[in-house]
C-alpha cells in the first residue's frame, strides 16, 4: 500500500513520451504527444507536478486570439492577449499579473501559456514575478516556440526596442508539446521554426542531426508541413538544447550562449528593421548565414561545412542575402541603426559582443576581436 | 608574485567588518562600517566582485531625494526616484531600465541602490531582469532596510495595493552598510527599523538577543538613536537573518517563512489602512503582538515569553493595541477589508494561511486551523 503511495501507477499513453531536464534544482519536464489531452481531468492528470497543490482551482491559461479554443477546452480561467511582438510589453504582463490577483492565486498557483513565443514568454515572465515565483506549464502551439523558446527558462519582454530587454530565468515544470496545435500554423509560422530547429542541428557534436536535415528534403509530409512528420525532429532538437542548457542554466558559462548562433546578426536586424517586421526564424536564418561567413573569414568554418548549412537554408526557403521585408535595407542608410543595435546586445560580455561560428563539428564562441571589427566593417 | 596575484593583499580597515553569506550558488558579502567611503576610488575598492568588470563605467546609482547627496560622491551616472511607498510601481521600476539602457550596461553593468526599502527593492527587482540579471550592490541608509530588507534577496513592488505583489529573489552581491547614514534618519524611521531588529531578535534560538534588547533599555545612545550604538545589534540581526536565509534561500521549505513573524498581520494592516499611512514597522510590531496573542490562545507562546515581547516593544514606544494612525480602524466598518487582506496574503500555502509565533526559543510555523480560525474570528 504504503508502496503504491509513493509511486503513483501512471503509464505514458503508446503517442505521448517524455523527458525531463535538470536547470540546477529546478526540473523541467517535457511531454510529447500527437493530440492534445481530450478533457481538463486528462490535462490535469499530466501535470503530476507536487507543487500544483491547488489543482484546478488554482490555476489560469493565457493565450491569443489564436489558441482561445485550447485555453477554453481546459475548464478554467482564460485571458486572451492580443497577438504579436508588438504586444510583447509590460502592459500584457501586467494585464496577467491582475488576472491571476482577480482568480485568487497564491503563489502556489499555476499560470498556463499557451500560444507562440510571445505568449509563452510573457506568461512566464508574469509567473515568475508574481509573488516571487507561481508554477508554471507552457503549451508552445508554434514550431519555434516547441523547438526552442519553450524550454530553457527563459523569460521576458520588448523595451525600448529591444527584444528581451526585460526578462528572468524560471524554467516552466511542464511543458506540453501536441503536434495537432501545429495544424493550423500558416506556413510562415512555420518556415520560422525551422531556423531553429536548423540552428540546433548546427551545434550537434556528431553532425548526425545536420545531415538528417539534408535527408529531409526528401520527406514531402515535411516539407508540406505536416505536423506528424517533424516531431522526431523536436524531440531531437529539445534533447540537444536540454542538454546544453543542463550544462549551464543561468548562462554563466560560455556553454548556453552557444545557442545564440545567428542570434546576434539575426536580433539586430529585427530591431533595426522595427521588432515584427519579419520572423524571428526569418533574422536568425540570416543570422546563420552571416555567422558562417563570419566563421569563413575566421578560418573557423571549414568552407564545406559553411556549404551543408546554406544548402539546407535554402532549401527551406530562407534568403540568405536578405529577407524580402528588409529589402534594400542597407541602403536606406540603416547600418548606423544596425549597428548601434547590433552594439548594444546584450550577450556582451566585458563590453566586447560574442558571435557563435559553426565549426568543424559544433559550432564555437568567438569573441570580438581585430579580424572579427574587420569582418564586421566589410559588412556593415 | 603569482601568490600575489591570486590573493591581493586586501586589509579589513580597524573601523570594517564583512561577512559572506552563501545563498544557492549566489555569495552575498556584507560590509559594515561607521563611515561611508571617502572617495569613488575607495567605495569601488570594496566592490572586489569578480562579476563588475566594467568598473566604473559601466555602473549606475539609484537613490530618492534624501539619498541623492550619497549617489552623487560615487561618481557614476545617478538616477533620483520620487520617495515613498507610493512610488514603489512598475513606473519606478521602468525608469531604472530605460536609464541603464540610456547609460549602455551591458548584462556586466552594475546596479547601485542607495536608499531604504522602496529605493533598494526596486533597484534589486530593476536589476534582477535588466537583461535577464545584472550585478547589484545595496547601500541601504535606513534601519529597517540595514537590519532585514537589504539582505536575502527579496525584491519587488507593490501592485493592486498588495505589497510586493511582482517581484524576484536576487540577493545583491554586495550590501554596504555605513552607520553614519542614519544620523538624518527620522525618529519615526528609527522605530520602524527597531520593530525588524525586535523581530530577528525573537526568532535567535538561544534567547541572548532578545535578552540583550531588553538590557538596551540602559543604553542612552541607543535610545537616542546613535548610528554607533545601533551597529552591535545590526550586525547580530544579519548574523541570525543571514543563517535562516542561507538554510532556504528561496523561500521553498519552511525556515524562511519563519521572518514573517509579525508580517502576516501587519501586512493585512497596511493594506486595510492603504499603503504608506503608517510605516512598515509599526505594523510589523502591531503584528507581532498579534501573534503573541495567537501564540497564547493556541498554548504555543509560554506567557513569560510573550511578557518580555511585550516589554521589549513597549519600551521602543510601538502602540501594542493599535498604531496611532490606524486610530478607530475596527470601528470604521473595515474588518471586512482587513480579513480580505489577510486572506490574500501571498504566502499562503495550499490555499491555507501561516502564521509565526513566539515559542519557548525562537518560533515556530502554524498553518491555519480550527483553533486559528477561532482566535481570527475573535479578533477580526
Amino acid at each position: 500500500m504504503s508502496k503504491e503511495r509513493t509511486s503513483p501507477s501512471y503509464t505514458i499513453p503508446a503517442n505521448q513520451s517524455e523527458r525531463s531536464f535538470h536547470f540546477g534544482s529546478i526540473v523541467s519536464s517535457i511531454i510529447i504527444r500527437e493530440t492534445m489531452p481530450g478533457s481538463p481531468e486528462e490535462f490535469f492528470g499530466l501535470l503530476r507536478n507536487p507543487a500544483i497543490t491547488g489543482g484546478i482551482k488554482n490555476a489560469i491559461a493565457v493565450c491569443d486570439e489564436n489558441t482561445a479554443p485550447l485555453a477554453r477546452n481546459l475548464g478554467i480561467p482564460w485571458l486572451i492577449l492580443p497577438a504579436g511582438e508588438k504586444n510583447k510589453n509590460w502592459t500584457s504582463v501586467e494585464t496577467i499579473l491582475r488576472f491571476a490577483k482577480t482568480g485568487g492565486l497564491g503563489r502556489d498557483g499555476l499560470f498556463i501559456g499557451i500560444g507562440g513565443g510571445v505568449v509563452c514568454d510573457l506568461t512566464a515572465f508574469a509567473a515568475s514575478i508574481y509573488m516571487r515565483g507561481a508554477v508554471l506549464a507552457l503549451i508552445p502551439t508554434t514550431l519555434v516556440c516547441m523547438a526552442d523558446a519553450a524550454l530553457g527558462g527563459k523569460t521576458g519582454f520588448d523595451l525600448e526596442e529591444i527584444k528581451n530587454l526585460a526578462g528572468t530565468f524560471y524554467p516552466a515544470g511542464t511543458i506540453l508539446i501536441a503536434a495537432e496545435t501545429l495544424k493550423t500554423l500558416p506556413g510562415r509560422e512555420w518556415k520560422s521554426g525551422m531556423a531553429e530547429l536548423i540552428k540546433t542541428a548546427i551545434l550537434d557534436q556528431d553532425r548526425t542531426f545536420t545531415l538528417a536535415l539534408l535527408d529531409e528534403f526528401s520527406n514531402p509530409a515535411l516539407l508540406q508541413n505536416q505536423p506528424a512528420a517533424i516531431l522526431p525532429l523536436v524531440k531531437k532538437t529539445l534533447l540537444i538544447k536540454g542538454r546544453i542548457v543542463e550544462e549551464d542554466p543561468w548562462d554563466t558559462k560560455k556553454t548556453r550562449a552557444l545557442l545564440n548562433l545567428g542570434h546576434t546578426f539575426g536580433h539586430a536586424l529585427e530591431s533595426t528593421l522595427g521588432l515584427g517586421t519579419i520572423s524571428h526564424g526569418e533574422a536568425v536564418a540570416w543570422g546563420i548565414a552571416r555567422s558562417c561567413e563570419l566563421g569563413l573569414a575566421l578560418g573557423i568554418t571549414p568552407p564545406d561545412r559553411a556549404e551543408t548549412i546554406f544548402q539546407i537554408l535554402k532549401a527551406w526557403g530562407y534568403d540568405l542575402a536578405l529577407p524580402e521585408a528588409a529589402g534594400e535595407f542597407m541602403d536606406k542608410g540603416t547600418a548606423g541603426k544596425f549597428r548601434a543595435a547590433l552594439f548594444s546586445d546584450k550577450k556582451k560580455n566585458a563590453g566586447k559582443l560574442r558571435f557563435v561560428v559553426p565549426a568543424a563539428f559544433g559550432a564555437v564562441l568567438v569573441e570580438e576581436n581585430e579580424r572579427v571589427t574587420q569582418f564586421l566593417e566589410s559588412f556593415i
